[in-house]
């Protein structure tokens, strides 16, 4: 008997959730939102719970060679943290899924614990459970948060509207590019292990990728300010390809302006300095866990002057019309590439 | 520098589970119970919610020789339902955290994803969310799951009172012997792979395996009934490392009766094929997924009849004296043999 096959690849990544998500329904009066936001959104009463989780796999998502451990575990909590934010939560709690191999010591664990504890107290979040096990070589950890808001208070990838003004915060593309020099570093030392790494000047570029923090800050600020964004969504996979799933839920269209993304000044020399167009890195690079969202012109006032978010363009109805605006005038069509690991 | 090493065995999964406990302590108002029961209990107005998760590694919990793959995706969602049944609370969403290698084509994503719509189906949960990842080698699920029960109705493992009765559902032992059938055609097949197995005569052993359910049929039961057990944990590890964990829990000893100690026909006959002790089997066998439970002695009249509740023993005040009264009268001491994968 011949078994049809069809390889992973030919789908993708979102292919593959797709086809996924489309066999599955909700049927429980609590799942007030599945598969296809930052987070699900569950009935708690007054409040909701959000529910995300995140899987990171050595030799995928980190490499031991350059990621320490401390930082893998903050970094595991933090990416979980910044779902919780794109919903307008606040986390709560987490479980950890841990598969370690026997080449790890009870240190190396320790260390692991050490950045993920970091990450708990900074983000105010309770490690309330787990399941630790055995793996047969690798490092895998998957991290499940909860997060709660009042009932109306969560905010959508569908919400955004004609007119809307789109903000991002932070500046784009670094984590990216600070994965080039770590690659580009490990490859130098395996070359010559007596070379040590030079990463002083790539300080910031680096700790973006190694180092990432969820904007709980904003979430916070937005909040005292009487802000609710419309849609929200975290960069997790690019500023391009994010855009295109707000443009997609929401059914709007977006129009941006190349010279509006924020890019960092060691960011965007590095990236020169690597031949790369600072931009492509800051459309499509991912990682930087930013946050991306939409408000009503109205709230525009009331953030106009806020230093770290920046007003890269605006919602038009059209939801097959998303461009990018360059420097020099050309309208360019925006397109997600997003991570293919597969 | 000279680094200290300690090997994850020295310390074994629970020392290292009790290690990271330690340094973990809760801050969040919501957070009622953390580590250290079958799942994790938050508020949630008048209920509560339960979450649990559970990570299953290819080459560790399963051996897709004999593992399908449709079995695989039920299984992982049993194991989870289960640990919220041990909780005394109904399943309501899961999340689902998989890692595939590009061994693996869309056509097995679908067999695995079949299984886990089948256990969607059949224990009533909502698939809500998941993260779908590229894996280097092997297979990676991880689970977690959120169940819900009105505040106090939950059920911990530390309930359990002097002169409870202790009550296991079920069959115990199958599961491992299971395995073991699965090993050695495994073994035959390897050495001649014209062997066709031979699995007929152990279908219910081999399904105890590759097929559990998660009670919840006893706990809707038990509710029907009225009865609200003391304590109560899921047999995942054996049902010695679980009466020890509801020993040290509750701050009791248990007393249990070799001759009550529940074994299918077809497990026992196979253990004795297999030069194995049925009773040892059901002690440290582990993955049976039945619930052990407590109950007070006044809810006894009201499932004494039960065609699948078995009572094996009693509690009595002292947690050091957790013994087994074997068929000849011996008094043996109970010990936690559990999986030690590392």
């Amino acid at each position: 008997m011949e078994e049809k096959r069809t390889e992973i690849s030919q789908l993708g990544e979102f292919g593959l959730i797709n086809r996924i998500a489309n066999n599955f329904s909700l049927h429980q009066a609590s799942s007030l939102k599945g598969i296809g936001d930052d987070a699900a959104v569950i009935d708690a009463g007054d409040d909701v719970m959000l529910v995300s989780t995140d899987m990171l796999l050595e030799g995928i998502h980190f490499d031991l060679s350059y990621m320490p451990l401390q930082h893998l575990g903050y970094k595991a909590v933090a990416v979980n943290v910044s779902d919780i934010a794109a919903m307008n939560g606040k986390p709560e709690q987490i479980v950890v899924g841990l598969g370690i191999s026997n080449r790890f010591s009870v240190e190396a664990v320790d260390a692991l614990y050490k950045g993920i504890h970091a990450a708990c107290e900074n983000y105010k979040v309770d490690l309330v459970g787990g399941d630790t096990t055995a793996s047969p070589s690798g490092l895998v950890i998957s991290v499940s948060v909860l997060g709660r808001t009042r009932k109306g208070n969560e905010v959508y990838r569908s919400g955004a509207k004609d007119k809307d003004i789109i903000c991002v915060t932070g500046d784009l593309g670094g984590a990216y590019i600070g994965l080039q020099i770590l690659e580009r570093e490990k490859a130098v030392y395996k070359a010559n292990p007596e070379m040590q790494p030079e990463l002083d000047k790539y300080e910031y570029t680096v700790s973006r990728q190694l180092k990432p923090e969820a904007r709980m800050d904003i979430i916070y600020e937005l909040a005292d300010l009487g802000i609710r964004p419309t849609a929200m969504i975290d960069v997790s996979d690019g500023l391009a390809s994010e855009l295109l799933h707000i443009s997609a839920s929401s059914g709007v269209g977006v129009r941006i302006f190349e010279d509006k993304i924020p890019i960092d000044e060691e960011a965007y020399t590095t990236a020169v300095e690597f031949k790369l167009d600072p931009f492509t890195c800051a459309l499509n690079g991912g990682e930087d866990y930013e946050l991306l969202f939409t408000i009503r012109q109205d709230d525009f006032e009331k953030i106009k002057n806020h230093a770290d978010i920046h007003f890269i363009g605006y919602v038009h109805p059209d939801p097959k019309q998303n461009v990018l605006i360059t420097k020099n005038g050309n309208v360019v069509p925006l397109k997600a590439q997003g991570w293919e690991h597969f």
